[in-house]
């Protein structure tokens, strides 16, 4: 246990907090079980991702469902959240990095809207704060929606008759509820869904203390001991398995050089400014990981296993065998949950053409 | 019924056979009941789109589902059948033309995929002899996949592993059963499983005689008096409502100048360089037509009752008051079947990164 927190501290650049589940040692007398272990880094996900600030209504998350699956308020009409989020791959494209409005390749790999909302921030630099900013944000995206104003956006969205009753219900007693802030906090609402339990939490929530049994295989139970003595739960902690804090990507070496990455992304600190945050980047949580191919925020490597290896090398220093980045693959694989019933099953959205160009909600004239 | 056939046969240019549902007038006495007229021209959805050739088995749509929803086998991992076909959208996609791989415009509409498999042709030019030669040609589409040949689509497939035993349990006893032929198959038999019954196939499968009380509505009954007396049902006739022959757009006037087209569509002439065919296109099924706008081959009708009454003018020489073109909508209206919960809901696909060049099967080595 102190080896693992020591490699954790001198690991060090830990700039963001840690989710949820605070590192406690005191209470650990001998070799723990692994399930308590576990349960120090690691933590089961909620039932959903609700806040007092931004409450999942049933009201908001059927609109903000709909809309997430729209392509129709992006500047070319193909663009939907749905677009580089599919269910059909857990929430990602299967891409290095995604294509937006008129094949517009984006910067960085698009991470899966699974359980996103449970990430202390939005995006790969943390740029967005919220999964509600992330989706307000990205109606002008250049590389996303491509919309050249909030104003353009919202004149798409009217123009499908069908979504003013539903704004108005999602938001009673707002005059003029279809607002670029309204769009965020319906898929926002959405979102806050998206939880995907597995079987690694049926393992973390057992009563009997021991885990529960079958929930993990031997190679998973493995892999799980040795997730925790390499030290990758030090980042990849709390019920996201990360997504709660910022980290070097290339604490021991460079990652341009291990990955065959052909460009030296500066991360957070072309946000910043400041030469300190170079190569810092969001945590990414693992849920689902087995599913997200391919990975980093350059979707520079194809498979799990040479993730791992090349993960363990670049910020713990640790040469894994195959055998290890096999078995912390395996581990990796009991974080994949179900897809959720109201992400698999596509909306009925209301019905109406795409809006070329100017605004269109006036009927043509007798042509 | 005398009126209207005459004008079925004055409109002439009947160029294809009309589905399913001869028009037997032998057996009319007298002004016969809306639902036994409306039987000698429409018909009921079959329960599925099966045939001798083109069975539909539980494995071959289940493995034609998956790749209908599979972006990862186009020159840009962006297109799928599914990026112009959206559940959502009734298996459209809202646009006038839709964007395939690297944002390349489709010369014409993208039609529904509900019932698409009942037509006598594929495609607006009929240059698609069905399903599986449509999904089949879609992979080498400039503007739909873009593949540059059927080697490297299929090494796409083959790249993710989980398709193959998916691809031997569907075509048994083949040897490599990765084949465009295949592709063609799987999706085909997935397609010919999207039959979507609405209130109409109630009213039409009625056995009282008197059709199904309250399947319609008034209006909608009014609208189906006219939808016949107008002459529409000529060519929008048999089980699809449509689709089952060709004619030419624009037989009483120019449709460009009509519908305020930019562009002179050749329509079938390009297929069969012959002058006679010019403007022709195939008569699209008008199921579900209340929830696909835009409508017709460019897209360049936003609404419904624009879309009747610029019909009625161009192809039978009638002019539509508001009502009438109202009335007539509103019997479309209930053509509207639901969305299949095998087309609603997004299969989960098997794991794995796009193959962005050359086929890549091979463990990277380790870099």
């Amino acid at each position: 246990m102190m080896a693992r927190f020591e490699r954790f501290l001198s690991a060090g650049l830990i700039l963001g907090t840690i989710a949820s589940a605070p590192i406690a040692i005191a209470g650990a007398a001998g070799e723990p079980a692994l399930l308590q272990e576990a349960r120090q880094v690691l933590a089961p996900l909620p039932h959903d991702f609700g806040t007092p600030e931004f409450p999942v209504t049933a009201e908001r998350a059927d609109l903000g469902r709909k809309l997430f699956f729209d392509p129709r308020f992006s500047s070319d009409g193909t663009a939907s959240c749905s677009r580089c989020h599919l269910p059909g791959l857990y929430g990602t494209d299967g891409l290095a990095k995604p294509h937006g409005n008129h094949d517009k390749l984006n910067p960085r790999n698009a991470p899966t809207i699974l359980n996103a909302a449970l990430q202390f921030k939005a995006h790969w630099r943390g740029d967005r704060e919220n999964v509600e900013d992330q989706a307000k944000q990205s109606l002008l995206g250049a590389a996303s929606f491509g919309n050249p104003d909030f104003a353009t956006a919202m004149a798409r969205i009217k123009a499908v008759p069908g979504y003013l009753p539903l704004f108005q219900k999602a938001f009673p007693g707002e005059a003029d509820p279809v607002t670029p802030e309204n769009w965020g906090k319906a898929i926002g609402a959405y979102e806050r869904t998206l939880a995907t339990p597995s079987r690694f939490d049926d393992f973390l929530n057992d009563k009997t203390g021991n885990g529960k049994a079958g929930a993990l295989t031997a190679a998973e139970e493995r892999g799980l001991r040795k997730f925790i003595d390499t030290g990758c739960a030090t980042c990849h902690s709390g019920p996201g398995i990360g997504g709660g804090s910022f980290q070097k990507f290339g604490i021991t070496a460079d990652y341009w050089t291990e990955t065959g990455s052909d460009a030296h992304d500066q991360g957070r600190a072309d946000i910043t400014h400041d030469p300190k945050d170079a190569y810092i980047f969001k945590v990414p949580s693992l849920r689902n990981v087995a599913m997200t191919a391919p990975y980093f925020h350059d979707g520079s490597v194809r498979t799990l296993p040479e993730a791992v290896r090349i993960m363990a090398k670049l910020e713990l220093g640790a040469t894994l065998s195959d055998e290890d980045a096999g078995d912390i693959a395996a581990f990796l694989g009991c974080l994949t949950g179900s897809v959720p019933a109201n992400f698999a099953e596509a909306p009925i959205l209301p019905p109406g053409a795409f809006t070329q160009d100017a605004p269109n909600t006036v009927e043509p004239s007798k042509r």
